[in-house]
């Protein structure tokens, strides 16, 4: 499934408790009453709690039999309208959603003016000068290769590892915004919000130092939730069945 | 004052009663405290409940003699973050928001295409085929001239005249929107919701019969608030101050 969602009045996008709204529980209990049985859901990225996402991938297994568009009308019916399936298909046996995806994509809007309409999908911008769009390029480019992302994550959230490979990052400005484009084999939790606020708020040194130190600026906190959008999800074209 | 809103959460322009919270309520209580005197505001258009608005303009008279600048910034402070003030000048004294305005513009949006993102800000498009977009527009251009708009309003609302002058009304589609566009000398209550129904739904016969006949056909339903944008106001340049 490829789904869009308005993270807003979500808990993320992961599965809590009852009583807390997520993407996940309301996905997953739509389909439990769809296909009369119980569904767990893999998904390509945790969203945190206010993110949106453009294109979410989730995969389950099933063994109804159902048709794929009369599911994917179900689910959309039932579903609340700030989630919606954008796209259903059948997978090949191997795939799942996390583990098979190569690349994620995510992009960080700033709004450079205040707006009523804009306030739900966009951060604030709090620079005194306009942006200067070549120094945020600068430094958008040292986050480029692989890295030790641990300066810039939540702490203790990711046992695992702490290396991400940036196939790209950018700055670009237009229509009153400024957005920042990444894209890695993976990432690290709140990364790309403390990717935004460090290439807005420190220089290319103090960058440097935190990205080989392992060590982030006491100061730096994470840009908005409200702002990012995962974007995209790449697979192998025949893992996707 | 130039004023933007997402007019999801407000019971409409209009002040309410205590407990229901309105764009010109919000506003008023701001000005109120920075101003520390009772205001009331005129505005051009009193949108309904879940109406958004682009370029919303009220005045008032005051006393004070506070610089319009920090005024500005003081009602952005302290207002919600889904109202937001474009702008704040100093106006001649005979200057009215409802009474001095020429024209008004409406802008309604349609999805073509579910959005969990575009939910709030869009209409559904509700036709089995894609739209025929010449067809809309010659309805659209039956609408433009003098006529009594009686059958395209909420009956018993606006007692003093039910006659407008529409100068431009139009349909356009792209980027997955299929957009109205209405400029008038002056609206009816629910005006533009019925004429995008009424564009969509009738046949120019049954259309031009309504408009001729001030009788709407039963079923003809006013299209949702959440589509529906209060673009601008013309006025006089020397009306300005």
């Amino acid at each position: 499934m490829v789904i869009e969602y308005d993270g807003t009045d979500f808990a993320g996008w992961q599965r809590q408790p009852a009583g807390v709204t997520t993407v996940q529980g309301e996905i997953e209990r739509v389909l439990c009453s769809v296909l009369d049985e119980e569904i767990s859901l893999a998904a390509a990225g945790r969203t945190d709690r206010g993110v949106h996402a453009l294109g979410q991938v989730a995969s389950c297994m099933t063994t109804s039999s159902i048709e794929l568009q009369r599911l994917h009308h179900a689910l959309n019916s039932l579903l609340p309208p700030s989630i919606r399936i954008r796209d259903v298909t059948e997978a090949g046996e191997s795939f799942h959603a996390r583990y098979s995806a190569l690349w994620r994509s995510y992009r960080y809007v700033l709004a450079l003016r205040q707006s009523a309409l804009g306030y739900r999908f966009s951060g604030t911008y709090r620079g005194k000068r306009p942006p200067d769009i070549d120094r945020l390029n600068r430094s958008a480019s040292l986050l480029c290769g692989t890295h030790d992302f641990s300066a810039f994550s939540k702490k203790g959230s990711d046992p695992s590892s702490t290396i991400c490979s940036v196939m790209e990052a950018s700055w670009s400005v237009g229509d009153g915004q400024l957005v920042f484009s990444i894209t890695a084999n993976r990432f690290l939790r709140s990364m790309v919000r403390f990717l935004v606020s460090a290439t807005l708020e420190l220089g290319a040194g103090e960058l440097s130092d935190a990205l080989a130190s392992g060590r982030c600026p006491n100061a730096l906190r994470p840009a908005e939730a409200r702002g990012l959008f995962f974007r995209e999800v790449g697979y192998e074209p025949d893992e996707m069945g």
